[in-house]
């Protein structure tokens, strides 16, 4: 298999401005390492099938989550620091001060997930 | 499901000192994310089933990776960069001035790969 290269978070993210629109930079198995840059608010949606990992690298990502008991959530997600929504869970990534994140999640997985809109997109480095 | 909270990297590693003893902080489906502190040199193995995905939080890594024609190649991880070992790529990884390094990998995954040792350690915070 050919060896995969060193991928350095900084200048990924330096070869972009637009939001909300994931790139894939590698893949681990059938899974997708993702980088998106997040500012003001994107989509409410869930993931019927799949967990999904949000670290920040830079700024600040607010994710609002639905609890079970119907009321919502901020969960603040600063540099250095990760989450993950649960499968099924409705969540409402935004940021008013703008963040780079990575993600993690299977290959097939669609950043709108149930709710395909004009931001469903996915772009593919590897 | 009960929702997952919010992990800060730098604090996870300001909780222990092992090097080498990789603790699993988040589950991702069926895939774990674990934090490891690298000092000094690891075991030579391999991953016969799956990729291993190598984030350097802090520090710098160095992965000696066999290549397909034999040679051995040293590759070079620092802090911000990651890199992903193809499934049946012997590794070993060693830091000489020791890194703060987060891992992503199927859960039954053995950080020894196929060469069980005294190293071979998990903990499990999830």
């Amino acid at each position: 298999m050919a060896m995969s290269a060193v991928i350095d978070l900084a200048q990924v993210f330096s070869t972009f401005d637009e939001a909300w629109q994931p790139r894939t930079i590698a893949a681990v198995n059938d899974y997708d390492v993702r980088v998106v840059r997040t500012v003001g608010e994107f989509t409410p949606h869930r993931h019927p099938e799949t967990d999904e990992l949000f670290l920040v690298v830079s700024g600040e990502l607010t994710i609002r989550v639905e609890a079970s008991d119907g009321d919502s959530k901020d969960i603040i997600v600063a540099a250095g620091q990760l989450f993950v929504v649960p499968r099924g869970v409705k969540h409402q990534p935004f940021s008013e001060v703008g963040a780079e994140v990575l993600l993690l999640e299977p290959r097939q997985t669609v950043n709108t997930g149930d709710s395909p809109s004009v931001t469903t997109d996915a772009i593919r480095l590897v």
